[in-house]
């Protein structure tokens, strides 16, 4: 280490992600600007969001999330001396003084301790682990999976084999993660617990989910939600034990608590930075804390959400990384906003991709905001074009307006560009007319000549104006009696190969492909209760034109058909 | 076919996308509408730009092409059947008579003729290949690649092993399409000629193309630009002869002619409607002609380029569809306008993604719209993650507002993201500070935690605000004179892969690793002219704020480094 200065322009607390990008940011715009950033942890600006990858084997070393584009390890002596600003790592911030404008440093190695003075601070504290709400034991085998040596720990267990199962405590981003991490590339029988009734619970809708949870399943994860792990304990030869309410105890050799994170408070807290709900530290726009000589971004603040205006926690890379720059911008005097956040996500489950932007339905319903549903299965490529996948997309917008509120995507096809592009579009508050008037990209390899975006619109558009009726393979069945009829129009060999599974209790099944139907009116009632089956739901709004314009009184189309509902 | 009707409600005139896409609309917005569509050739409704993935053996039999998602052919009788409209194929409409309101119908096959009454017409004719505008033989080998038999008749011939080596004329879409069709996976000697001195002219500028260009002969396609074909003949055995200026003849098996289409308006105009500059059938923003009671829609009309207000011929699948919607909206009453394009597009050339929304570097200069550019090369996922690829973008945008204008893209990585976001985000005039704005969708699998469009405005802005300098690949080095000091900032071991091809009439090279520059500054003159040199062009960034920081003068970035120009 160099000697250490006693004073800097501009002092940052946490090297992880904000930290560092701010630090580099000022370090280009401003001349002769000192600047120093403290990290408790030895390990620096590396990919935390990669470490799933680095456990699972995808990523060969460790040192790969540490590295620039050019193989370049991120080291202290690589900042000072290609980007130009001092990272003391293995150093605690103790304290902040905010009337003598000082932090207290701890040198974790050495013990020592200092004073540093800066003239702006920065804090890039980042997040922790939520405790678990039951009894842990004391193992290095039951533990978080938020630092790296969280993931160098896990593999160096599975690489010695000595993981034959495992067990993670939580199905969202990170949980889900780890279960092809673990699953997938070290062939470990692993099992998924969750306490709400679904995966990603909060961010998804539960037949959102619930297409996830089918992808885990069908790639042999055991997969448990709506339970509760009320204790963690260990066997005679010390592997972990784990016990579900009213199941039998699980034995393991290795446990993920992966119960989500919480703002990393203390040093904001212990000198009275103001707090939020969600114990975040408070921020202005311009991502000033309240202490004017203070900033703060990344996993340790809160935002605000773009659609509702209401507080929101989102502890995301990308969104630290916006704001080192926003932060670096203010500091040198260039007055730059956030504008909170929309909430985009993606996360990766086997071979299905899984994303959201905005609100889904539940949080529309717990906004208080009046919105409408709309769900589709659709090809992402053309059907005839050899790589063609699937993907269910289900927008939420608000009745009155048709303003677009969310999407959630799932399933093999490429959802990030619909994600992407809704983002997009939802930054200028776009409606339903907005998404049909959008110029997507077009050509076979890539998609069809309509976009998915566009035919749920369409959609959208069709319930609004025309009244047509869907129902969502996440919606209430319950006014669907035993003598509903559910009309399946798919081709007999579609049939067989995917049957519908129906419950009795909800209606009878009635097979008649869309081709005949015109030529079989006179076999059906008009009087009946219909809901339409077919792959993914064209058919079926094709089918309810029909029987609506024959005189049928009572069609209700199954938004995304077999694909939303099973596939 | 059924009795003919001699009366429809509504008229439509062609039967690929606008038409049937249309009289699908219009069927299930308004019961018992009759609908006729006159198709001239016996194909209908089949993916058009699917034909290059059915000529490369992609796709396995033509009739995929004419499949529903559900494997189901699109008949007549599907039509009728499914979709409650008639489509009369092999029907030739010969003229209209806008008095009495009717069409003459010829049945090619019998040769009959009648009249068809019709309430509303639409026009979606499509359009027709330009015609070679030097001599060419009569020969089945040597024809255009707009229709099924040209697709299929190659096809044939290349599965019989009886094509060694093919010609295209033409660097545009198709062009590219069929030199991979042809050269990657029927392993056909293949040779591109395209008079333009660039690929895929007037919608990328030349160091955008010449990514693709690279790409094709990296994959063994003989790409010729800026080369006059003068005459095609046929040698003694009928195989086709190539006679391109300056060159020796060429002698191949098979030749495509793919210098573009045009409006197919022969109908439109005989009937007076009015036609414009592109020959394309003039249509308001409701997509109706200047006859009240005739629409049209698709490749046979012109639209508005969305960004300079002035006209514009896009042939494209995906705006006919939305023309199919509209129409049948305006027709059924519900009011609907067609915003003008933006001109999205993707191509696929072998392994290489290419694509842009908005206006080049050149269509700017064309429209007098006072712009700057902006080129970076990026990876598309974290670089730490395993199927991480390159891309590089160039962005252009109004130098004054920050309005952006344009986006193009190349490479192997995900580019269709990228432009769909981008079209999103211009569909309401986005600016630099709206592209710093943009949340994207962000996991290591997907993206990095700053996206290259982030990228793309930081370093827009840095031109703007910080006057740094840039100079892209297709940038003018004729300022660089031999005393110019090319400074590349690369390790050693990237120099040694991947040199930096120097012109010594534009200066000389110097190597010094970023990290160790700091260090060796005086070794260096602050007075010289330096352009840096990295692999994707951060480096480059950091580099020149280390020399601007010592006072250096005269210091330019090579946007986008070695990656863009030779990658």
């Amino acid at each position: 280490m160099n000697e250490m200065k006693k004073k800097s322009d501009v002092v940052i607390v946490g090297g992880v992600a904000a930290g560092p990008k701010t630090a580099a940011t000022l370090a280009r715009r401003k001349q002769d600007i000192v600047i120093t950033v403290f990290q408790k942890e030895k390990e620096i600006s590396y990919g935390t969001c990669g470490l799933p990858y680095y456990a699972s084997g995808d990523i060969n070393s460790f040192e790969e999330l540490t590295k620039t584009s050019y193989d370049f390890p991120r080291t202290p002596d690589f900042f000072r001396r290609s980007k130009g600003f001092e990272v003391i790592t293995g150093a605690e911030v103790t304290d902040i003084n905010r009337e003598k404008k000082t932090v207290t440093v701890k040198i974790l190695d050495s013990g020592e301790t200092f004073e540093h003075e800066y003239g702006t601070l920065v804090l890039a504290t980042g997040a922790v682990p939520n405790p678990p709400p039951f009894p842990t034991p004391d193992s290095p085998n039951v533990r978080p999976f938020t630092r790296p040596g969280d993931a160098i720990g896990f593999r160096q267990m599975a690489e010695k084999g000595k993981i034959g199962r495992a067990l993670i405590v939580g199905g969202g981003f990170i949980g889900c993660e780890l279960a092809e991490a673990a699953g997938s590339l070290w062939g470990i029988e692993t099992i998924l617990v969750e306490k709400e009734p679904q995966l990603l619970p909060y961010i998804l809708d539960p037949e959102m989910a619930a297409i996830a949870e089918r992808e885990m399943k069908r790639q042999d994860i055991e997969v448990i939600t709506g339970a509760m792990v009320e204790k963690i304990g260990l066997d005679s030869d010390g592997n972990p034990v784990v016990h579900i309410a009213d199941r039998e105890p699980v034995a393991v050799d290795y446990v993920f608590l992966c119960m989500g994170v919480h703002p990393e408070n203390a040093l904001a807290k212990k000198c009275g930075l103001a707090l939020g709900e969600f114990g975040g530290i408070v921020v202005d726009s311009h991502l000033r804390t309240s202490d004017h000589d203070i900033y703060a971004g990344g996993d340790c603040t809160e935002t605000v959400n773009q659609i509702t205006g209401r507080k929101l926690y989102i502890p995301m890379g990308s969104l630290a990384n916006r704001h080192g720059r926003i932060i670096a911008e203010n500091i040198t005097g260039h007055a730059m906003e956030f504008p909170g956040a929309l909430g985009a996500f993606l996360v990766k489950v086997f071979d299905f991709n899984v994303g959201a932007v905005g609100l889904s339905e539940s949080a529309a319903r717990k906004a208080g905001i009046k919105y409408s549903e709309v769900l589709g299965s659709f090809a992402d490529k053309p059907d005839y074009y050899p790589e063609s996948k699937s993907m269910t997309v289900k927008l939420v917008y608000e009745t009155e307006t048709g303003r677009i509120l969310g999407l959630q995507a799932a399933g093999s096809g490429d959802i990030c560009r619909r994600i992407d592009t809704m983002s997009a579009l939802m930054q200028s508050n776009a409606t339903l007319d907005d998404l049909l008037a959008f110029e997507h990209g077009y050509a076979p390899p890539y998609a069809e000549a309509l976009d998915p975006l566009h035919h749920l619109a369409a959609i959208a558009e069709a319930r609004q104006m025309r009244g047509v009726k869907f129902i969502g393979p996440g919606g209430d069945f319950s006014s669907f009696g035993s003598d509903t009829i559910w009309l399946d129009v798919r081709e007999p060999a579609e049939i067989e190969a995917e049957p519908w599974p129906i419950d009795e209790k909800h209606g009878k099944l009635l097979a008649i492909p869309l081709n005949d139907l015109r030529g079989r009116l006179d076999e059906l009632d008009k009087k009946s209760k219909f809901v339409i089956v077919c792959k993914r739901g064209p058919r079926s709004y094709q089918t309810s034109t029909i029987l609506n314009q024959a005189g049928f009184t009572d069609v209700t189309i199954l938004s995304g058909g077999y694909q939303a509902a099973q596939g």
